[in-house]
């Protein structure tokens, strides 16, 4: 995921594009690999989307999509991919009919897309999502982000993830043993190990993760016999 | 900056540290370039953090810091400078102090860090900060990252950027030419558009920085010339 924001980077804005995405494709079975926030520059934009889209099967940019001087993500992707930037027909007819007499430059540029872009119409979103070659270009506004992240995610649908959390009484250094054997005998478990500092309850919380639900219950069962006998304050 | 975080990526966990370090550098007057999110392993640890140290003058991580098998940051910043992990004898012996007979292995992990590291003691945090050459590895518990932060942003300090915000009643394509004609009056000036949907009061809220608070003022006199007459909502 590509977060084109200086509003982020500058400590003005928090990006609740990218937890959000996260969350959604993790719910789908995707493996999200890489999320990168950088500024309003075309130049930083295509380099970052060129090298992404070659090294990853999907990229999503969110933000600089706009009528504004600081909207340069369809720019920056076109220059990506060495394409044009070109107003798309279908687009302009769609803005020409809702604005009518009051249609204007700054308004018709809502229409340009890089050369190339498929229109998206999945779902119930308001408005089409642009796909060029295997990048998502989505909006910064979190409400359409969202709107658009929500009908386009069946395109991503995969084998879920299965998630087990254990919450432990002790200190991570006391059972820091315990995940080393647990990932020894089995090496594709996902093993998140989490301190919280102050909780009432707990002061780790452990998740186990895997696509094979078996495997996640054999690792989940190996894990609980070598845990201490009263370190586990619950599960989920 | 660079977090590590399988959590993050894997939408288990909101990033809560990238949005903190932003707002305390940007207040003390520090450009943030990049902030990217990266799995818990180590050669992409080592790769990042090295052409992070190699782009930027300074470089922050977050995370992976700890006794447990997904804390690779240390290992990960060691590779990246092609230095050897070593135990700070200081550090040893504050921990042996601390646990006294309880002391093992995995406790006395937390003394481990990348040889030649500074232990930095500044303000009133709880532990010392490691920098090593230009990088400062943090941890990503939000309570001690932001302890850490605060302890050592004084080191940052440079001058202010200087912030005006006016909120604008029309939409973003009815103003867009009069944000372009202010910078090009102003082209230093660091202006940003912000739509904002369904707000009772306002569309776009626009936010004008310069750290030369004169070019500032004389840059917010030309766009407030160009707008609309009623179009100002208000200012802050």
């Amino acid at each position: 995921m590509v977060v084109v924001g200086n509003e982020i980077l500058s400590g003005k804005v928090v990006d609740t594009n990218s937890p959000f995405l996260a969350k959604q494709l993790r719910a789908a079975g995707v493996v999200l690999d890489r999320i990168v926030v950088i500024p309003d520059e075309i130049e930083v934009i295509a380099d970052t989307v060129r090298s992404f889209s070659a090294e990853y099967d999907i990229v999503f940019t969110s933000g600089g999509v706009g009528p504004t001087h600081d909207d340069l993500t369809i720019a920056g992707v076109a220059a990506a991919l060495g394409r044009r930037v070109v107003r798309h027909p279908l687009l302009e007819q769609s803005l020409r009919e809702f604005f009518g007499d009051k249609v204007d430059e700054p308004k018709l540029r809502l229409a340009d897309v890089v050369e190339g872009t498929e229109l998206l119409t999945d779902g119930n979103a308001r408005f089409p999502t642009f796909l060029v070659e295997n990048i998502y270009v989505l909006p910064g506004i979190p409400e359409i982000f969202q709107d658009k992240v929500t009908a386009i995610r069946d395109r991503f649908a995969s084998d879920p993830f299965h998630l087990r959390i254990v919450y432990v009484r002790h200190q991570e250094t006391a059972i820091a043993d315990f995940l080393d054997a647990t990932l020894k005998a089995f090496p594709e478990l996902l093993l998140g190990s989490y301190p919280k500092l102050n909780h009432p309850e707990y002061k780790v919380r452990l998740t186990l993760e895997s696509k094979d639900a078996q495997y996640l219950e054999n690792a989940l069962g190996k894990l609980l016999e070598l845990l201490p006998d009263n370190a586990v304050v619950r599960q989920e």
